[in-house]
């Protein structure tokens, strides 16, 4: 890993962009403290350029609550290489959203799980990265972004303590299956009202899991309307669980 | 209405039964203050002298972000006389549920409608009664109970600005259908193993309500098992909207 940039916010924060290889990503970090911030990772639906305020928003926000908080671009998102076979697999979904068709289970499969597979392996890496860092440390939460990986996240990483999950993104039935596994606590946001977005299948998916400690929080207001008083409690269970 | 009797407890609340008619209440009001303190209708689901340590709970929690707390006896339960058509259509609907039988929709009907129609002008005479007291006054909000009372409360009394929702009870179909005319604020709460509760039905009744604010909070734990964090969100989500 390597730090490519830098900037101190009036806050205190600390923002620095970083090559994993050739992913980009951002770490944030508090100001220094006593002990060792718990990282929050920062989902996001791929292309960091895009989705950079909302993501400097939401990690700042963290950070003061004392958590780092850090975010790697998705494989074929940003500036990284895309991938023709996503590329048909996403055409293929919005025809069929456009024609009012429901979306084939298939499609969905081919947009989502070769992601999973491709990403989730990246966010280990950039885990294996940034714990060692001075001033990073204790349990690590995973926040947001494409649910599916999330899911696979919180399966196979035994570093993620707790996850908040985005229901708004389509899940093919194998991750369904395997939310089964999953056994940390989980807070899930689903925008009830989101077109975009099979509103029984996430239910199906929050039904799956295996957690003991389950929220389900659902809200109006479509797929970008998540209440902001959702951020400060996004804060409130990440304090529950990583402190 | 009238004061039977009183203590303060040693947070400064202070605790009054009443009766109000036939029918007995309490009223919890924090410490003295500047301001008139926003009032919240503590529901249950009937039986105030077997609730009332957890009712007190939830006022004192309430006085203690400054909200003044107010519950009544429902009909045919504690110490009012019992309804002989309830107690037949309780059996009914305990008789199905043991036998692994769906509940029939004239028994919720039976057992919820007559309870509702009954119940709905006592709470709304116990505003009449309770809002002229000092030191009460601004706008109030309905909490927890059987839920297809706060659906018609929230329907048919404009007093109530918010309201959170228990869905812990059956509802008649009749319920849903009204809650597409509340437009207040609402969080309902789910326990989403609660075995004696019909998860869809609840999912529908969030469906329908009309509010264009409205946010679900689905967790595990069974009827009995909300987390202790929703008490402390249920403050803030009046604090948003009664202050």
């Amino acid at each position: 890993m390597r730090f490519t940039s830098e900037q101190r916010f009036d806050d205190g924060v600390l923002e620095r962009e970083f090559v994993l290889g050739e992913i980009p990503g951002i770490l944030w970090t508090p100001a220094p403290a006593s002990a060792p911030a718990p990282l929050v990772l920062v989902g996001h639906p791929g292309g960091l350029p895009t989705m950079y305020p909302r993501l400097a928003a939401r990690a700042r926000h963290a950070a003061a609550e004392g958590f780092a908080a850090a975010t790697i671009e998705l494989p074929g998102s940003g500036d990284r290489p895309r991938s023709a076979a996503a590329d048909q697999a996403r055409a293929d979904l919005r025809r069929a959203v456009r024609a009012g068709e429901p979306v084939a289970d298939e499609v969905v499969d081919r947009l989502v799980l070769p992601l999973v597979d491709q990403a989730v392996p990246e966010w280990r890496a950039a885990l294996d990265a940034l714990l060692p860092l001075p001033g990073l440390g204790g349990p690590v939460g995973y926040s947001g972004g494409v649910i599916s990986i999330g899911v696979r996240l919180a399966v196979v990483e035994p570093r993620i303590s707790a996850a908040l999950l985005f229901a708004g993104s389509y899940v093919p039935r194998a991750i369904v299956e395997e939310a089964r596994q999953v056994t940390i606590p989980l807070q899930v946001l689903l925008q009830w009202d989101d077109e975009g977005n099979d509103r029984q299948v996430a239910l199906d998916l929050f039904d799956a899991f295996g957690s003991a400690e389950k929220t389900l929080h659902a809200n109006m207001g479509g797929h970008t309307g998540v209440p902001q008083f959702e951020g400060d409690d996004a804060n409130r269970f990440f304090a529950r669980h990583l402190k």
